[in-house]
């Protein structure tokens, strides 16, 4: 039986998961911020992800009927509503349907998902289902992408603006939502997973799910990569 | 096959479900509104309800977690936020946790549990588990108890302040609360099912959750019986 790691090691290799292999490193990703997508294969992007948002409040509705209190329960309500919106606010989902329309993706094209590849699906219903049936506090460990969410985010809102100038400025409101939801979302996430993870077992199922979850975020990648492979790369 | 009810038809027979069914007509019910049961039998009733109410939300959040649309979320999530509450407002298990207080029970006697029956338990996370198992529109039909819950629960305000008047009264708020509540979340529900049970063989599926139902909130009260006799029956 291994030891377990303190809460400062065991954070930093969270943090080398993303590292390692948060989907920021992917070809298809490295292109978009070079500014080397086609508008064809940004709007892909858009399209494909749309899928993984609109499944975002579905995993937090799984992990909120796990959650073992009403406290938690109520700071993790949070991100539904960040996602779903309420009277008054559109919300995440609502948020990316109009970046869509600013890349040209027509509103009943992004809602009826029939740019969304197969490969796309079968990642994020296996992120959904990983939620629904792993215990919560390992559910909560593969939302911890958020960790790294805020640099790369606030990278892609000048890489948008400046490179792919023909996107819509209106079309970049979710990104900005994202820069103050994400790191109070991850705040919550690591004190749960600092507080229930206090095996070496656990700790590692706990790395284990992030890895998991770079996976899904990765296979996304590569199902546009194929779908929408680089012209360039083809030619030479 | 049989023929499919109209909507008045159907809501007639799901409104006959309560008539027969509903845990008003339980001989504790029967008792607590006639004013007869103890101060032990109350608090009784108040601790092992208490377990049917924590876990409304964490039913509320399955359902949540099933629903087809970000439309249906925003309008169902308002459910889990009047029982968990949300900033600035307590919510329906705290309220109850006050009632607790209101009749004698420590708050810390109500929340570990200790006085919840082990068939209370059984009824309720049965009650949870149909919640988390069948398709959602038959799990929202289960939840239609509240198109009979308004009438009773402003019977019970009076009940409890003329026929108890030991009870304190910041101890009803959590009936307050629901007299508004409940009949926007019938009607909600009562939208649902309509739209979404469309078959006969659906609509006898949710005559059916909703018998299934009654049936937990009766069993509830069985336990209570068994557990907490009326002396008097027992004398005569």
């Amino acid at each position: 039986m291994n030891e377990r790691w303190s809460n400062e090691e065991f954070l930093a290799r969270l943090r080398k998961v993303g590292a390692l292999h948060y989907h920021d490193k992917h070809p298809y990703h490295v292109s978009m911020h070079e500014g080397k997508l086609t508008p064809e294969q940004l709007r892909a992007w858009v399209a494909n992800r749309f899928y993984y948002q609109k499944n975002i409040p579905v995993k937090d509705a799984l992990i909120l009927a796990k959650l073992p209190s009403r406290e938690e329960r109520r700071r993790w309500i949070q991100r539904i509503i960040d996602h779903d919106g309420r009277e008054g606010t559109e919300g995440g989902i609502e948020a990316w349907v109009r970046l869509g329309e600013a890349v040209g993706i027509p509103r009943e094209e992004m809602l009826d998902e029939r740019h969304v590849l197969p490969a796309v699906r079968f990642a994020v219903d296996a992120y959904v289902n990983f939620c629904r049936l792993e215990p919560w506090p390992i559910a909560v460990a593969s939302s911890l992408t958020e960790l790294f969410a805020p640099t790369l985010v606030s990278q892609r809102i000048g890489v948008l603006e400046q490179l792919y100038p023909w996107v819509r400025p209106e079309g970049l409101e979710y990104f900005r939502s994202r820069l103050h939801q994400a790191p109070r979302d991850s705040d919550h996430g690591v004190e749960i997973v600092m507080r229930e993870c206090t095996t070496r077992e656990e700790q590692e199922k706990a790395i284990a799910a992030l890895s998991f979850k770079c996976d899904v975020l990765w296979a996304l990648l590569d199902a546009l990569a194929l779908a929408y492979p680089n012209k360039e790369a083809v030619l030479t």
